[in-house]
């Protein structure tokens, strides 16, 4: 690996994975469309002359073949992240995450670079009959237009595998959260909270038991994989890691954590039901044997994770004045 | 069900499904854009005052949202079917199956129609972990572009389902041969014994096992699907039935039914290996307990199903003429 291409590059996962690269010697072209993403993220990395960004757009397809040029491996990050809110605007999953992915691979078929990770998602398992989930489990039903969009995205990165000898690595990803953390439970209810300390409504009865990751234990793990010699797709050129932590935690608890952590206590409103949102998924736990036989294991628990989080956000208020403009 | 849109209407499973669906009393709205359909497949249809044919495409979106009005149930059969080129043109099976069912699913949402009925493939199960493959068969990874696009369809529908409470029925065929049949293997070998019926070359060494479907067999599955009470989509609002027959058979097997049914004796070449072709699956068996365990089973044996095609290929020899043209 000696210049990497990294698509969503000014994102959460994207930034900090780019300095990773930067801070490993590895040279960079940054790729990201900026519509989510934040050049200040950015802000070290263009430090390094070994950074160079390009904003451009997943269905630009001439203009990303272009920028892809002279790498040997692509990292796969941008996608439209909200599950959320999938079904209000239903072609945005097919768009930016279906289509999207597809000419990446054509742009990496064209200028023959046979090295991929793509950043896959625990949402993928619907919801899943075998808790905690691997990554064999019996093939799901979709509940959300974005998992129906990553395993579009897997399917033809794999059968891209098969047809042209593409070499990929599809990491499924629980909730990343930390430093940079940008859209997700814990940025709204920090939100409501500074708004207003005394009330906090939460989606859902708050039973929900959730997943998330930390930010750099993510980027350890797909280093490590990616350095890991029997981690080498062999047999359809394809292999799949699901990862997270060996645990799971309540909204109520999370909730817990991020009071205390800020000294408030809200009195808590529940919208009700065991769903959040049409289509969230009310118990996401991944089985992680598989990336703990390569020898990788998370540094920091959920509730340390959460923790980061809350006190990056409390050090960044400027995120939420740009993303209330997106 | 009273007015049914049928996609692909002029293809050889749609338009099969046409002429059953109006001889049960139902009217339709047959779609097709002829790129590979045939418009003398329609020719009975075109009798019945209950027939209405639209030549259009699916990624017209307006044009298709406009003409499924008034329909309560939607076939949704029109797809590039090919699957061993699917590295000759990455693109097709993108736009022709993954963009197409999404714009058919956002005119159905429009037109407020609430059932739907999707072609899928065993070729979603890859090269299958367990044989025979269930329904709920481990995750698998696509091995060629055109599984890809049908496990990208299968999801939207599923996400649309859980989204917009879409009832939808996905059938996971084997090949499906019989009258109207215009691609495959039977097709190939045909073709190649009328050029000279001294010789015929295969893919592969000819020891691949394939399942097959006879065409009639096929249609009344789907008919008693939707008839079967219990068979009504519940959880997730989507239903999955593999549809096979309990038998395979061996490329090399096939070969001698179509040669003695010909009368013919010719020296066979294999091409050797495995696989016919690249993303090739040399064992496809689907399991078929569900589908049996609503009351349907098949008339025909995989062998009667091919003697019936080669006897419709021989008394249709116009089919080479216009496929050679496409």
């Amino acid at each position: 690996m000696k210049k990497a291409f990294v698509t969503g590059a000014a994102g959460f996962i994207g930034s900090s994975l780019v300095d990773r690269l930067l801070n490993d010697g590895i040279s960079v072209i940054g790729w990201d469309n900026l519509s989510t993403g934040q050049e200040r993220f950015l802000e070290n990395a263009h430090k390094n002359k070994n950074f160079h960004f390009i904003k451009g757009d997943n269905l630009d397809l001439p203009a990303l073949t272009k920028a892809m040029h002279g790498c040997d491996i692509i990292f796969h990050l941008a996608a439209n992240a909200d599950v959320r809110f999938g079904t209000h605007h239903p072609s945005k999953d097919l768009e930016q995450n279906t289509i999207a992915t597809f000419n990446v691979l054509e742009s990496a078929r064209s200028n023959k670079i046979k090295r991929l990770v793509f950043s896959s998602t625990g949402s993928v398992y619907g919801e899943a009959a075998v808790i905690p989930t691997p990554e064999d489990a019996p093939f799901p039903l979709q509940t959300s237009l974005y998992g129906a969009s990553k395993v579009a995205g897997e399917a033809m990165i794999s059968a891209f595998g098969e047809g042209f000898g593409l070499q990929a690595y599809i990491f499924r990803f629980v909730s990343i959260v930390g430093e940079r953390y940008t859209h997700g439970h814990i940025f709204d209810f920090y939100k409501q909270l500074t708004e207003d300390p005394t009330k906090l409504r939460i989606l859902g009865d708050g039973t929900q038991r959730k997943s998330y990751l930390y930010i750099q234990d993510c980027i350890d793990a797909i280093m490590h994989v990616l350095n890991y010699k029997s981690s080498k797709p062999s047999l359809f050129h394809t292999e799949i890691y699901n990862l997270g932590t060996q645990e799971y935690i309540e909204v109520n608890t999370s909730v817990k954590t991020i009071c205390s952590q800020l000294g408030l206590s809200p009195t808590l409103t529940h919208s009700g039901g065991k769903k959040g949102w049409i289509g969230d998924n009310p118990f996401i736990f991944l089985e992680t044997k598989k990336i703990l036989s390569t020898g990788w294991k998370p540094k920091l628990t959920i509730e340390q994770g959460i923790i980061r989080t809350v006190e990056w956000l409390k050090a960044n208020p400027w995120v939420y004045d740009v993303r209330d403009k997106t």
